[in-house]
């Protein structure tokens, strides 16, 4: 059975192969979608005509992309169920690349300013106090004035993935948290050497509550550049 | 040794995803990177207690991620190497959740013209004739009257890719890649059931000229509003 997911298909393709693209061009066409169940591994394995091991690891491979979770079934037997919950996947997989040095922390940056630009202009224009909310709690928690360096960056983060979501945009939200994400880190070991902290984090506070107040009075074009600098001076404060 | 890959492991994990961790922990904390070579199948199997189809499952997806390549070695003894290739990763991955309608073609859409104004600014101020000569070649196959409606299209989506790369950053050019690959085939439908494909491809190669001039002579501004006129412009004409 392990040597049917490595050895060539008759169509050439690895084994595992066969059963991606079947699943991936079930789902492109339209014939798969969100809460489709696939059929059982065993059906699977003898349509397609590879092992059942081959089925299991296209399956762990659409897991990694957000396109399916396992659900265990009455009687434990089990499915894989269409879903579709791209932010973690995306983060992963950018977190990978930067970790990598495939992506570097300058171009990611840019990156993310053109992004969170595009989030606090959605915000400006069409964004709600109720959608607002989650961004206003957590100005409070990042005023809390014992805060430590950890609990800040992650509510820092939360912050900015908070303004992307009352954007709007889902595309624009789930690449914010990935990249913010693939940022944590690098970011939390510069806070944790950083001698002036306290100057750095009333900076950073500042900053958002300014963000903050421009998209609240709709100030599209105040909320961007505020945003830019932010970003900007955030990491070249933090990047020696 | 099928059951070691779903039976839990001692940690609480499934089998893979020990695996998986293994692996991403490692380049996270830098100690593997591009060009490293993963130990064999079956030392890995032993040293972190899963069954070989659990390496395999994991490996698997870290290939999903652009992160892992096997290869052949000598003796047929195989490797799987670290490697960096996220473009696909990111296309494959971004397909798959338009396609799910996670992500809204109109939401794609704002994402795709705040990355390529991103992309034509960077050129604009950054880029070089030889950079340019990709971008060139394809405004000159898009010229041909011939052309036909697929031709145009891959033509059309490797113009904006290789704005980006003349760009040179790399996140950048990935998602481009990403976004515009998982546009094409909504794209090549629309492109099929136009009536008026001569008026609107004569439109498209005007906006790529516009723009290409624009990033010539350096001037950021006319191309970044070109490229966005130019982005929402063919969208409209095409969406009905």
């Amino acid at each position: 059975m392990q040597t049917a997911s490595t050895s060539p298909h008759p169509t050439g393709k690895k084994a595992y192969e066969v059963v991606l693209d079947w699943v991936e061009g079930r789902i492109l066409s339209g014939e798969l979608s969100v809460g489709d169940v696939l059929p059982p591994e065993r059906e699977l394995a003898h349509t397609l005509d590879v092992g059942r091991s081959a089925v299991r690891e296209a399956v762990r491979t659409l897991q990694a992309m957000g396109v399916v979770r396992s659900t265990v079934g009455a009687g434990g037997a089990g499915g894989t169920t269409i879903t579709a919950v791209p932010s973690r996947a995306l983060s992963q997989l950018l977190q990978l690349h930067v970790a990598l040095a495939n992506f570097p922390l300058t171009d990611v940056i840019e990156v993310r300013i053109a992004l969170e630009r595009l989030s606090v202009r959605l915000v400006s224009t069409h964004g709600t106090a109720e959608g607002l909310e989650p961004a206003r709690s957590l100005l409070e928690v990042m005023a809390e004035p014992t805060i430590d360096r950890q609990s800040f960056n992650d509510a820092d983060t939360a912050f900015h993935v908070a303004l992307a979501a009352a954007g709007g945009n889902r595309v624009a939200t789930d690449l914010t948290v990935a990249i913010r994400e693939s940022m944590r880190l690098p970011i939390l070991d510069r806070f944790r050497t950083l001698d002036e902290w306290d100057v750095v984090v009333e900076r950073l506070r500042a900053d958002h509550e300014a963000i903050y107040e421009a998209v609240l009075r709709r100030d599209a074009e105040a909320a961007e550049a505020l945003m830019e600098e932010h970003i900007r001076t955030a990491w070249s404060s933090l990047d020696r």
